[in-house]
């Protein structure tokens, strides 16, 4: 049988609120990746799940690119072809990170593929090459939560996990909003106050997270620089916010650049489904159908699944190292 | 003898590089007031130490002016005269919190001498509104490390302690720099970018404080939203936080507005007093003259110090309740 690579890569969800192009959080959803590499040249793509009527399956699939990228950082030209078989649950466009997690899907199965030349703190600085931002990639690729900053073309990104567990209670609308559009409508320019206002909200969220000062994500979520100005496009956003705090939640934003909703929901509370609920009811009073997500973190990040037919021929076969 | 409150409230160093008019500490330097009140009209001023010189002895003491503000705040307007004594360590205009530190003294030692109706958040509230924000305040009421935001017109702040015994290495420059012209060079509008640049350090900042993730740290106070405008009006600033890493701190900052320098040294690496000396030498190549302060982190904030001659007296009369 031949070599095959399957990796799982989680969704993820960017900015939490004041985070703005740095926060971001893993969650319990997930793309898996099988691939195989030929020397021959010609490319097979197999998708199921979602997006698997958009997706191109040629040259330009963004797993496949990917796939090649690492190859040539590697200086390994020899695999012109391959097979990828994709098996989607997140949602595609809509702010849970379906593009980091084809990006970080190709090059850790391609590292995979070639023994993992490298390690998670490369496979970082090219996902974000990929991207164009660190705040989704991070988390695919770490697991947990990420704070990430761009430093002499160098992402850094610090993982933490949160000193509660939490449900991550997310309502998907039923209508995409491209990161492009999503980011255009962001000024370049902002008041000082407004920096403020984040950079406070941004500290007390890490800090509370990571200390446990549950009564301080009350106000940790809130946000001046993206939100409100994305607020247009996604109608009832704010009241979807206030609709998870009264069912329990700490807070809610926006996942991503939209237009899924995320809400914070302790798990003591209980009340997961209750805030689930209301934000669906809440959307529909806005005319928008959403389904909703109740996840838990993500704690592992993108890993390569050991498949068992891989482990019935690990005898006799040179055996990619398993995940760091 | 007369019933006096003596109180001791820790300089502060705002801001610790991208928190600006947000992050604090509190650290190991004092200012002490002794404060008794009497109902006959008449202000007797005693000030030793840092500014004896140079601050008001009358009604425009700030000191007084904050006991006052929480007498009137209290409703008990019947104590119009009164004593202090004054014993101040931290150096005037600086960027060491002397502002805050009297605000914050007046206030204590005022909620103390009526039997602390007011708790420390209520404390909060009041310095802000005297001092105009809440970043040199907060820790110097709390202690350690303070992240604080203003919502609805009240200001919340989350408090926490670092993960490492650090050393706050000080260069205090032989000129002072008033807040307000420090103030004045910070432009009203920044970018995007900045605002982002400042929101990941921050957040990186205190998930690597509190975490221990040292290695973050290095990265972690740069900022592009005030230091850079500032500069001019601090020769050296940026060579002397050079010297600081070279010489084996984590990163050094701007206090608050300066002209102050902190560095944020680990003490296991045994190094404080070569980064004094680095520190100051490189200030010498710029022409200012500095002294060092080698400082630990102030973990209490502002409290009340029973005095033995209060204990001596204490059973014959009714005792203010000691600290939190």
């Amino acid at each position: 049988m031949a070599k095959t690579i399957h990796v799982r890569v989680p969704g993820t969800s960017a900015n939490c609120g004041p985070g703005f192009d740095c926060l971001g959080l893993a969650c319990s959803i997930y793309n898996d990746l099988t691939l195989s590499l030929t020397e021959e040249p010609g490319l097979q793509v197999d998708i199921r799940g979602d997006g698997a009527h958009i997706i191109p399956r040629d040259e330009r699939n963004v797993v496949w690119r990917s796939v090649q990228y690492l190859l040539q950082q590697a200086g390994h030209t020899e695999w012109r072809g391959g097979r990828l078989e994709m098996v989607n649950y997140i949602p595609l466009s809509r702010g849970l990170g379906s593009s980091a997690a084809a990006i970080v899907a190709g090059l850790k199965a391609a590292n995979a593929w070639l023994g993992n030349p490298f390690d998670r703190h490369d496979i970082l600085q090219f996902a974000t090459a990929l991207e164009g931002h660190p705040d989704n990639v991070a988390p695919a690729i770490y697991g947990g939560f990420t704070a990430s900053i761009t430093r002499d073309e160098q992402v850094e990104c610090l993982n933490f996990l949160p000193r509660y567990r939490m449900r991550y209670v997310v309502a998907v609308p039923n209508f995409p909003l491209p990161t492009k559009k999503a980011r255009e409508v962001v000024p370049q320019q902002v008041t000082r106050a407004d920096a403020v206002f984040n950079i406070g909200r941004a500290s007390m969220l890490v800090g509370a997270l990571c200390k446990g000062s549950e009564r301080y994500l009350q106000y940790a979520f809130d946000d001046a620089l993206h939100q409100p100005y994305r607020a247009p496009l996604i109608p009832g956003m704010y009241e979807v916010f206030d609709a998870a705090k009264e069912a329990g939640a700490y807070g809610a934003a926006l996942s991503g650049a939209g237009p899924c909703i995320i809400a914070f929901v302790p798990e003591v509370r209980h009340c997961a489904d209750a805030v689930a609920q209301a934000m669906q009811r809440r959307f529909a009073d806005f005319g928008v159908r959403a389904r909703m997500l109740n996840m838990r973190l993500d704690t592992r990040g993108a890993h390569v699944v050991n498949t068992p037919q891989y482990e019935q021929e690990a005898a006799g076969e040179a055996a990619p190292r398993d995940d760091y």
